[in-house]
């Protein structure tokens, strides 16, 4: 973390590392290499790694409180660990889709962006929006609000229409629409998953200026030409493309750091192919 | 944590203890007795000295993760001993309003079920209940989806009409609707907040049968009368009521346990004379 404005502090690592690659750190300990895995501190020593190898062609650290969390005491340990290990001019968003009301919210805010030092975080909307505003409080940090998912069954809720001002429109619009809203100090993004191009088009159509996390690309078969294509602002900017494990376990063996740089390289220039201009 | 499945191990206890109140675990740093605050394991000790004073006249306890996670490592370590700190024949109910999807939910469910070892755990259903599969796998233990929240912006996307076979219904309803549909293993319960009358007996027409853990009773002006009057199923159960803070915060003194329990025991005889029968 650092003293500077998450949205300032993402877009100066854009332009700085021409790069729109957002890498998810899903510590796995069934796919790490097992010469990592063999050491104590391996969680840690992992993540550190992945960084050490990445931190110039990226464009943010996205840690899954998920697989943290699942690794018991020590995952917290590595958590704040990996969070310290981030320079501090790359930004670090927490993957937690939190959501609760009232002081628990606060709670879960202080937690992330005081207590873990995160500089965004990703948040559920089902609560409603009031029950965001202890995270878009920090003004200074950023808020990424689940709007449609990646996962196949999606549309069970996030696509059932609903009136509003003489329109039907899926429920994910609505809560683009409640996000334009709630974006009062610039702090506000959604997560759109790669795997629905037309979500793409009708988030951007209602919110043409919220940074899009988009999940989905690689083993979930998320369409990357669609998604920098619909995703991407006037300035080749405001998608972050998340990948998690085609970077991380691109290699089990000791060439882990290299394989893990080589395949954010392809997926740096692979996204920079279909970018309409570039930032830098 | 015990071997029997969630739904018998709160059966017994309700029946034991003839007790719906679900004691919330929600450390507040600013809210414990100052003489608790100043030990340094006063974490561990407060929610210790909670259970002690209240285990034989409530049903259920529910850490709050979000207090937890605030206070860092401490609380994290203070978590895990909470959990231990139950009597095996009381249910844990871990309130995390947690949701993912695929190998993240995954990772979700085996944080809760598996490391931290409690018996129920609460979700968010907003991305759809494909994500939920993995927490509902756990036969064994509880999973709460969240359908209708105490906070008052809940309306803002449970609330909305959507259409299905030909009548309208408010997103609760159709979330209530899927958790019947996912009760395969007599393992689904429902969160509606006691401060919304209506959706009590809308949900109650689709739900018969599911548990019900209600919030909202008490710092939130929930209706006790109304939330046991149309919460509780045909024998009187059936319906969690949960209370944190008028329980926990009863006193700052050094009769901080005996006030706590005299908070609970009230609440429990208040409940248990709108209930319809007795279970005991």
């Amino acid at each position: 973390m650092g003293g500077a404005r998450f949205a300032d502090k993402l877009a100066a690592a854009v332009a700085r590392n021409d790069s729109l690659v957002c890498v998810g750190l899903d510590p796995d300990p069934a796919q790490v290499p097992d010469a990592v895995r063999a050491r104590p501190d391996w969680l840690t020593y992992f993540a550190a790694g992945i960084v050490e190898a990445t931190a110039d062609i990226v464009c943010c650290y996205k840690p899954n409180a998920a697989f943290y969390e699942a690794l018991g005491e020590a995952g917290q340990v590595a958590l704040r660990a990996t969070v310290r290990a981030v320079p501090d001019d790359v930004p670090t968003l927490l993957d937690a889709k939190r959501g609760d009301v009232g002081v628990s919210a606060r709670a879960y805010a202080s937690a992330v962006f005081d207590d873990l030092g995160a500089d965004a975080v990703t948040v559920s909307p089902y609560l409603g929006f009031d029950t965001l505003e202890p995270f878009l409080a920090y003004r200074d940090r950023g808020v990424f609000v689940l709007c449609k998912t990646s996962n196949p069954g999606s549309a069970e809720f996030q696509d059932q229409l609903i009136a509003a001002d003489g329109a039907w429109r899926p429920l994910y619009e609505h809560v683009a629409q409640a996000a334009v809203r709630a974006n009062q100090h610039g702090n506000v993004g959604l997560v759109v998953g790669a795997t629905h191009p037309e979500a793409f088009r009708n988030v951007r159509a209602v919110a043409p200026d919220l940074p899009l996390l988009v999940p989905g690309v690689g083993a979930q078969g998320g369409d990357l030409a669609m998604a920098v294509g619909e995703g991407q602002d006037g300035h080749g900017a405001g998608v972050l493309i998340s990948s998690s494990r085609a970077i991380l376990y691109a290699s089990r063996g000791a060439d882990w750091q290299q394989a893990a740089r080589a395949a954010a390289q392809d997926l740096r220039v692979a996204i920079n192919g279909l970018r309409r201009t570039r930032a830098g």
